[in-house]
């Protein structure tokens, strides 16, 4: 099996993670816990959504969050952001890289965000512009329902391929594809990754599996095999859809690191720091994280 | 990838999971169970284990359980032996197929049964040698920590190789190879089988992964790919080694099977049968199973 020698891992826990949490972070918590994040390796941290306050009250302290958290040398600070009152609080705030998002599919897309597919695509155009023309990096988007989408059931990878380009046509760095039910197995990313890799370099694509179905981490095995090196993950699974019923849980950044590093593949974190911030965040959010690591650290006499 | 259209899965939660759970299932209810799975469309079940009931009380029923369950055409009722006592009330009972075990670790091996690996050989060779001329397959092994063992590391694929070859001379029908403590990652896996597979003919190979760091279906994955038919799991995730710490569950049937499904993979088995015979096994213990399908179940309002 061909591997590559590293992979790199963006952290969306703070932002993905948190936002579906019914207990909410005080943002003092929050900001020591995204430093113990970045000191544990991770190069990528998305650290916050600049979505109106309404919609996501637990990450309202977008701002305080990025002013307050130690910048790290060579770590990526991401946010995501919905439009362009969205990236003017990034750019304010400084942000390294910024995510827009929208959907494969045309229902969840209107689910999600209220517009249709042609309606967002002239949006995120205006954000990809604007934030490139502030020397930021995009990643454009958050693709989700690549695999299938809970109103519409499968979706075909020619859909995905057509959105893909119109997402590279505004400028976007990277493209990041979700299976955000949860629902995919290693040979639909195969016929999903068999219809992008022709059109678009693998270097500029990123998996981002749930574990709603404990297939991720085949689906990331697959993937690796395909080319890719750029996985999404969230510390102890946490996050999901909240407009997706039933999707539960990103793939758990420590169980993927367990697998990569076993493998000989490097990912410069170090696992025991990053569990170490996993135990930060159960007493924050006064549960238990859902990771194999999590698990046997608890089992072997930990907390 | 070239898979296969159909695989084979055998279904050790009545012995590898009861043995492990401190809840004791009664007689009655077990066959009701076993009768339950075999109605699911599983084509194999290892029902019960032959050791000394002062080791697995869980078990000391053997007799009465293989006598009183319903034998279902075309499913092969199956029990672990460890030595010719065992054997005699397997035959006795009627068993299909007897599966003998042994570690590929000196130190698992000490540990488990008492014996030297080269102690172990003659005991297994006579109990093989019966158990054929009686007419019976044989598994043989079980063979355990073929990757790590938990007091010894890294087990060598040649190592694993040597003591399959010894199995194979006995004149087993296959071999099943154990991941028992859950460690292992796909590399480890394609280089075991690339040491296994000039030798042995896929065939006759079966791999036992648990899934303890979460990385069984990405070793299933590993595997099929590389010509692996037969797998081995426990409805649930039941199960683990009492005698190596830390590990826990075989990985679950119904996790399995649905990745095999939605790869298009025929299994034989009715997933809604085989969860709710996972929902009455967890009135029996009384304790939810854990994977991801009895989950999902749970959290779509079922239990």
């Amino acid at each position: 099996m061909k591997l590559p020698k590293q992979v790199r891992i963006k952290e969306v826990g703070p932002r993905d993670g948190l936002q579906n949490e019914p207990q909410q972070v005080d943002t003092g918590d929050k900001i020591a816990w995204i430093n113990q994040l970045s000191a544990s390796g991770l190069s990528y941290i998305e650290v916050t959504s600049f979505v109106h306050p309404k919609w996501i009250p637990q990450l309202a302290d977008s701002e305080a969050v990025l002013s307050s958290i130690h910048r790290r040398a060579g770590v990526t600070y991401a946010a995501l952001v919905p439009n362009m009152r969205g990236l003017e609080r990034a750019l304010n705030g400084h942000i390294d890289e910024v995510s827009v998002f929208m959907s494969a599919s045309s229902a969840h897309n209107q689910n999600n965000i209220n517009k249709t597919i042609k309606e967002t695509y002239p949006v995120l155009k205006e954000v990809v512009r604007e934030a490139k023309s502030a020397g930021k990096s995009v990643r454009g988007g958050y693709l989700s329902t690549v695999i299938a989408c809970p109103y519409e059931g499968a979706i075909s990878p020619e859909q995905v391929r057509q959105v893909a380009d119109h997402l590279f046509n505004m400028g976007i760095d990277e493209l990041s594809l979700g299976d955000t039910i949860g629902v995919a197995v290693p040979t639909e990313v195969e016929k999903l990754l068999d219809v992008l890799l022709p059109e678009f370099p693998a270097e500029r694509l990123a998996m981002h599996f749930h574990d709603t179905r404990g297939t991720a981490l085949a689906n990331v095995l697959k993937s690796l095999e395909m080319g890719i090196t750029t996985f999404d993950s969230s510390l102890g699974g946490l996050g999901g859809c909240p407009y997706a019923k039933g999707a539960s849980g990103n793939v758990a950044t420590e169980d993927l690191i367990y697998m990569f590093h076993r493998m000989g593949i490097r990912t410069g974190v170090e696992i025991d720091a990053l569990i170490a911030a996993g135990e930060r965040i159960e007493d924050l959010l006064g549960k238990p994280l859902n990771s194999r690591q999590m698990e046997i650290k608890r089992r072997s006499g930990g907390k």
